[in-house]
């Protein structure tokens, strides 16, 4: 998507210098737009755990960059393949709820075992396309949800004879969160693309408020309509008739259709359920865990530091600081996810067309992952 | 309740210069206590307006105390009644949303109108003596409160055989927002007097954050365990079984039990039900609305300036600031409050008895009102 009018994916290999890799630093958004380079394995597990970048596809695409990065800091050793699966441990502990990522490096690490006995340069070359094509796989997927997604938003617009559809969404499944175009962001820009009239109600979603300063950004950036809310807003304007459409995105979907995503998403799932307004959860099957049934029981839920509560960080006299908003001692507890419950869900956007939230139709559109449970 | 150690209520008639209001500047709360001392019904309307203080509770009490400053105000005036109906509009003007308000300065428009035409001296002394006949009738209101709502806690201490009662609460009912005691928090003070371990968890309340600012503040000065969290993280813990009882407060009740509280009460309301956890609203009767039916098509809800979501403030380097946390044009809305359906409401805690949220019930405890509607 664009950034200034000029095309950017999120994470590309360095064209000055292909050993190292090239990110947007998410941490300085919206307030900054800054590029970092990361040089080895190490600097990559400190981007995904620290959220330089973050996002259920972008975190999996950047564990297959790393496990690149692996290759070339690895290809001189004595044990090559110990080398690669400890670079592999290292990234795959980073986040444990997002699915993409160990599915990301357990594909290269299972790609570079059939190739490790190649020459060093015939290796590298290897992992750096099979990385690139990780990247091109999820910025294809994602295109393709936009497409999916976009039947829903023009059926709306139909109903509503043109007037603005508006849509909610919780955090930033947007192409920050992804390669390209994003999974909740995509049928938005198809929308747009078709000259569809939206507006897009923001949540800020605490306590890191990636709404607000990603998808409000990016939003902003491809010039379509968005307010940031509160969280706590969302009901109201459901209640009030003000939300057309809720679209979300999935760190990691069960085969029955459950949905693990940002804190706050299962509020809006019942809100939405509550106001009869259709819920739809945008993903790449690549964020599908075929062999989890409940949600609720079986996906790990990341706790994460209490000063992300209790502290908060924005502009200041045009700098970036960081100030306390609790008591020091009213330490908060910090989940990153909850489960909403495939009951909850009017439908997955998937790359291959929309189907009802539960196994059987799931496995009807992705029928090669029936023997996995 | 106790600031230091040392017994405070939030608001007060100044030992030292009669002719003024004491209150606490909740602004400042939990960096710094300070007290601010309020000349005429202008800066009682500043003070409600900008939330110095603000509650449903203490905004009547307010009222009324702004209706005593306005005796003081306007007993030389030509047209006395003209000058004090002039005021008593000012007040009501101030916040919509909350109907104790303009039960107060009705209250003492109507008593006022009575002894307009004594003395100077006796007028005033009259104004103080309701003014403070309706500060200690919501301070005796909120301990009932407290009293009925202990029931509930012990009920289920005793069938957790005595673990840690988990209570989840939204905003600030605390005595911060009344004169004493508080509603929702009145019944977790009764609760440790009778020595129940109970601990809370305290929605941070965006995007004023008075859950995590004052809610947070007023439990630890009261030594009563308590653990901040974002907005977002309540439905995770009822799904995981972390939470035995919501109790909220109400800014405004309809004679049929919906519930007008803070902004994002209904998503939790929502949560709770899901879950088969109780939600119980506590609420002194002077904050029901007698008139009012439906609650979503009547009750008028508060839209506040949007800087609230675009700025928040806290502690930098031992200042308060102010910073700014989305992109400059992302504009936010704020409303106020949101609107919780009877149906979602296990029980509403009030200083009579706890009755369940519906007409009947309610008419049961007060039928003084039967007439209203």
């Amino acid at each position: 998507m664009n950034v200034n009018k000029q095309h950017y994916r999120t994470i590309w290999i360095n064209p000055d210098d292909k050993k190292s890799i090239q990110i947007i630093d998410q941490r300085k958004l919206p307030f900054s737009f800054e590029i970092e380079t990361i040089k080895n394995v190490e600097e990559m597990a400190i981007a995904i755990k620290d959220m330089h970048l973050r996002g259920a596809g972008l975190i999996g695409v950047a564990g297959a960059y790393g496990m690149y990065l692996a290759v070339i800091e690895a290809k001189n050793e004595s044990d090559f393949l110990a080398a690669i699966e400890k670079s592999a441990q290292l990234l795959k502990a980073t986040r444990p709820t997002a699915v993409n990522l160990s599915w990301a490096v357990d594909l290269m690490l299972q790609e570079i075992r059939i190739i490790a006995d190649l020459e060093n340069e015939a290796k590298i070359d290897f992992a750096e396309q099979i990385s690139e094509a990780i990247a091109n796989q999820d910025a294809e997927s994602c295109r393709m949800i936009g497409e999916h997604g976009l039947y829903l938003i023009r059926e709306i617009s139909k109903k509503k004879k043109g007037k603005t559809v508006n849509i909610l969404t919780h955090c930033n499944a947007g192409w920050l969160a992804f390669v390209d175009y994003g999974s909740a962001t995509a049928p938005m820009y198809a929308a747009q693309n078709e000259g569809i009239d939206i507006h897009v109600w923001v949540d800020e979603t605490r306590p890191r408020n990636q709404g607000a300063r990603l998808t409000a950004w990016e939003l902003k950036q491809q010039g379509i309509q968005h307010t940031v809310i509160p969280d706590n807003t969302g009901g109201l304007l459901m209640q009030k008739g003000m939300v057309d459409l809720v679209i979300v995105g999935s760190d990691r979907t069960t085969r029955n259709g459950d949905v693990a995503n940002k804190i706050g998403t299962y509020l809006k799932a019942l809100a939405a359920k509550d106001n009869q307004i259709p819920f739809y959860v945008a993903l790449p099957s690549s964020s599908i865990d075929w062999e989890m049934e409940n949600g609720l029981l079986e996906i790990p839920i990341e706790e994460r530091n209490s000063r992300e509560i209790s502290h908060i960080e924005g502009l200041y006299k045009d700098k970036l600081v960081e100030i306390m908003i609790t008591p020091e001692e009213s330490v908060g507890s910090n989940f990153g996810f909850d489960i909403t419950p495939a009951r909850l869900v009017t439908g997955l956007i998937t790359e291959r067309g929309i189907c009802d939230a539960n196994a059987d139709s799931l496995l009807n559109l992705f029928p090669e992952h029936d023997s996995e449970s």
